[in-house]
């Protein structure tokens, strides 16, 4: 037997892109990363030479060179749709960051297409998947330890944000990741949702209702709150609770070390997602280049991120209208079982 | 110096009013139980003998007796009002379980009285206000250490109750005592309620909405989000936290002790609310004694019990219609200052 | 049936002796503080007038007065034995702080006393027996939960001491609760102790040694291996655990409230031991005066305070010789059974 | 730039030389699996074929190989010296399990060859170093966070052993995994060490001393007390525990997610070494390859292993002799510096 060393293709280079950029070149088995594009054209050429991979003119040059067997999407999500469904023309595998489209309609495009091509090829990268904590969840709530879900709470609290990050940000870019783990974890859909915005903190943007709280019910009536808050400042901080009929599974806190003095046990936590959910993007990634090796699809499908997009765009209908939204339940079609 | 003894008498002596005669007679300091009463005269007499007491024929008699120094409530809801009245009239101290009264009407007819009498002589039985867990909360919100209070998260876990149990007690029976505590820790008024009923437990009786998640707000916008399950069936797990604009402040679960096996850390949690608020309760009537020899009112007041009836009433009504109940914010009378 | 409200003399009124007066003054049931003791003659009188007691020109003045049931001995440990045996000799109940004695033949000239006299009078104060964290562990054991005890790990630190404090006196005065948990929790006696002296703390006085490590081994071979540490400076840290043949079962750090602010979880510990051990001290006194009223001793006998004494003088032996000392194993008189 | 990719042959196929062929295989960046030898000639050939990799005849073979790039060292400990050596010949990077050799004489011809080569080619299996607990440990201490180190407590627990292992394996498979890291942590070496055989367990066999309490101090006086103990049965816990002179940090036990139910918080543990050091085993190989790829030695180096053995060696005559055994210190080479 041969193992095929997959050759990587990136596309937006900034935060997560550079990240991901590191990943593969330097922690990933059986990857390496060989063509690159960003608009910021010399940004990327020092990226490209660092990990010795092309620094290419454009994204299309990136999914249809010969030198790149699969393609990583971390451009604005605005051109994920259009990039998605090239990679499936291209037919190359693809990861495409969260969201996988703004638009239900976009959305739905990718999965036309996918079906079409006919095999599985795009995998949203709904990292949380991949967290070993929210993985002990799903496993201690499938073995029956904690009857059946009734509850889900969360907790989803952010440092910090630009002045740019809007109230309906909050929603897209943040309960987004709760609305994948929730239908992960309980494996059913969401149906309605309200947004509170709460007293506003004094250190957020006028703008801004922060911190707001997300009340989703599921098909079977299971309520998941969401407290999102994008200046909680103190730190990053993603806590998860299944109340079940006979128990509960929980996801607290991490800790990052801790020492004790003056009268104090002081525990570090992560001041940001990138240290959080380090671990579990390595994991997805490594996940998802062995599932091109195995050549079966893994993760978050298109439809995980169409159903995503269309709670998320519920959401924001809630934030905007003050009201509760109900949200129609799609279709699963055969192709994603 | 000399400390006064102060002579207790107990109305009401099914389970918490048998804690109270226990924890007087022979935890508290100050005090010794001489008389009590309950409808159920043989237990009562069996009580009495137990700590020297003398069981009497009404709860007037022990009101009125000219060996009892101050009283302790501990009868069915129903009866708190009339009989508080009665220990102002007869110009003693009374420690009356919550509810103050189940109508706001007849909180309104003590307040009325205490403040006719002139002198702060009704304390209501919110207990929590002595647990160490909640008061060190407060001390580190009071600290400035979270910034300013935004949102308070409150668990209310209960393992079971009888099937006379109904989803409006679970608001004045339950949910009540976050109420108490919200308003104590935010030093503000409830001006909003709703209520959800999510995924009942297969459980739980079928009338019974449980689990229910109650979202309160208060006059400056901090959102209270409560889950009432009183079904949890694991435990009795009460926990709380509050967000702030700087930092986090919480009470965790109670452990009870811990032993490793089997590849498993086993934490002991409290079977339920008499194992947990065991120490607040001695706290809580140690200071009610403290404050009667000091002559000085400590505690809830009436005025705290009014506006806990108030709030709790409207979370029935949310109950019963659905609907989001707005609460008219009480004026606090100087006398309660 | 009656209750006796024990009158209850205090000698020594000191740090503990003045908690002592507070305790049974305000937080003990069944109990008042009749008459005080100390040397310090304006010290105990402004005492004796905030509780209302007799402020008494002599020890045994507290001892034979006919206004004082039982008595609390806090002086200094070489009055304890002669002040014991007077309490015995008026035939009263008396709870004296550890040490029983410094020496082991003042300690035998207790239990002689004691035993002369025919009945149980004397308890030493070994409140850790009172702790709810020690009871645990040691229901823990009993249950079977860990199997066979095999290891002890004790860590005892203390924030500072006084520059009188000696090498000794870590002994006598620290790790004499280490050795009476010990015996306590494992039923059984010590038969061997080695001390050694690590690395000393540059912020310890420079006559002493400071960590000590202290390794001692029961009848049954069970090792028990204490850290005492006297200028840990971070707090006051008592911990503890069972190291068993199929578990462990163990007594962490206390906390006292936590929040959350700039990345760091920030976990409040006590400052000293009476933060630490305030409840168990309460509980001790409380099961003092409960055992008196109920005519039946409890807590930690005088045999007790003998074991202990020659198991610290032992530990002395080992501090000034570098060698192991071997114990021998005292018979316990049936009396004590 | 080009990344090189580093083929990587494997030697010794058992349990952590079959973890390690799938690491290599599937976990790390820039390292492929080229070369195999383990002498159970078909569980070589099926792992192999499972990776894309050579079966070969020899250890030598894979050495030699012009498809291998750098070695992996899984066999039994006595021949790690002389396969060790034989890398250095080839002039190849070596990463060799523990211990570099069982004897002093071995490890000391590993270093006599490195040193004769003229540069740093072996790093020895020492994976603690990786972990995240551990290096958080050594962050808070060089931080000052602590003051100066005064003691090490550690626990290495084992649910179970073969009935092959003996009280001497306890120090040279166990214990040094705590030799090198207090070594690490404290960056100074260990010249005295004693061993206490405890209470034994009643499920360890006949000849084996377990659990066992060894002492050992360092250049400066730090004492380091390690718990050996490989019948716990419970589950596998090691932990650690720096006392500074001004706080303390520790490494705690790791919790694998949690559910709560029946009253019991149930925190599931690791279950063997395997799971508890999977990640830290894997930053340590990656770390490897990062090391080759920049030309750089990392990781514990030929003169820890040395040392190692030295300690460890000293820790097996301690258990024969039930003396206290000084170690002489060993001079560094400026070539190791």
């Amino acid at each position: 037997m041969t193992i095929q060393l997959i050759r990587v293709g990136i596309i937006g280079c900034g935060n997560i892109g550079a990240d991901h950029i590191d990943r593969v070149a330097h922690q990933i088995s059986g990857a390496r990363v060989t063509a690159l594009f960003d608009v910021a054209t010399e940004r990327v050429q020092e990226l490209a030479a660092q990990v010795g991979a092309a620094a290419m003119a454009t994204a299309s040059e990136v999914i249809t060179s010969p030198d790149v067997d699969a393609i990583i999407i971390a451009s604005p999500g605005q051109f994920h749709a259009a990039l998605t469904i090239e990679c499936i023309a291209a037919g190359k595998p693809v990861l495409c960051e969260k969201p996988l489209a703004p638009s239900v309609e976009e959305c739905e495009a990718v999965l036309a297409a996918e079906q079409a091509a006919g095999r599985r090829l795009v995998q949203v990268g709904f990292m949380r998947r991949n967290d070993v904590g929210y993985r002990h969840m799903k496993a201690n709530l499938n073995a029956g330890h904690i009857g059946d879900a009734l509850i889900l709470h969360c907790e989803h609290r952010n440092p910090d944000v630009p002045d740019s990050f809007t109230s309906e940000m909050s929603m897209t870019d943040s309960v987004v990741h709760e609305i994948d783990t929730s239908r992960w974890l309980l494996d059913e859909e969401i149906v309605r949702v309200r947004v509170i915005a709460g007293k506003q903190s004094p250190l957020a943007a006028k703008h801004l209702n922060d911190p707001q709280l997300v009340i989703m019910e599921t098909q079977s009536g299971v309520i998941i709150s969401v407290e999102v808050f994008v200046n909680a400042r103190y730190g990053y901080d993603v806590r998860c609770e299944i109340v079940g009929s006979n128990g509960v599974t929980s996801l607290g806190a991490q800790d990052l070390g801790q020492f004790v003095s003056n009268t104090q046990r002081n525990v570090t936590m992560p001041a940001n997602w990138r240290v959080r959910f380090s671990d579990a993007y390595r994991a997805e990634i490594q996940d998802w280049i062995n599932g091109i090796q195995a050549g079966e699809p893994r993760g978050a499908s298109a439809f995980d991120g169409l159903a995503a997009t269309v709670v998320a765009n519920a959401a924001v209908q809630a934030v905007k209208t003050g009201e509760t939204v109900e949200i129609p339940v799609l279709e699963k079609p055969a192709f994603y079982a």
